[in-house]
């Protein structure tokens, strides 16, 4: 390992970590909005949107560095996001109320990865001048 | 709004931010020893563990602060374990795989959780001298 490597890792290391900081402030303070299960929910949505638009950019307008994509995606939307709350909260519910929870994640943080790709593919089109 | 307030509620998304910043430089570094669909699922069932010992641990034990509580299970935790990776790796699979990949989110964390709490509950009956 030499010097460069190590920097290289730190760097890498300090943007994924400060993503996260911003990420699990604002889930702290989104999430807070609302009723405990639905905040996680609405956090878990609205990262998978932003996910969505960052992984598709990447794909589609190619535009995105990798240093935005550790900070943005990894750290950002990572953090945004939790998996730990939601499976503690559904664990605490009664099995009707636990089976509803799990099908509006899935489904929810799904239909918000897909419209954050529809989204990068109506800019895409228009860039391109051809209309959606 | 007076300056208490503001000092506390600054206070409390430092340590929410910080949490963060820990969660996701873990959840990196984890997750990058294994293949990306196995490390999202091997982070989302050891920060639901974490979650487990910590919820059940201020529930049955009453030894966790409010700023413990923020900052591992808010911050850390929630940073560690992520939805909108777990989602957007589900979004690209096949749907047989996709399948599999959020019945192993779901049943395993659910099972970390429960496995966090017995293993409080066993340190909880070791304390009390009754067994297990």
């Amino acid at each position: 390992m030499n010097n460069d490597y190590l920097k290289n890792q730190s760097s890498e290391l300090l943007t994924v970590g400060m993503g996260g900081f911003f990420g699990a402030i604002s889930r702290f303070l989104i999430a807070g909005y609302f009723a405990p299960e639905s905040g996680t929910l609405v956090v878990n949505v609205l990262g998978s949107i932003l996910l969505g638009i960052l992984m598709y950019s990447s794909e589609y307008l190619g535009i995105v560095s990798p240093k935005t994509r550790m900070f943005f995606g990894i750290g950002f939307c990572g953090s945004l996001t939790t998996f730990s709350t939601f499976t503690v909260q559904t664990f605490q519910m009664q099995l009707v109320e636990a089976a509803f929870n799990i099908l509006a994640n899935i489904i929810l943080t799904l239909a918000g990865i897909f419209t954050g790709r529809a989204l990068v593919i109506y800019i895409m089109r228009r860039r391109e001048g051809t209309g959606f």
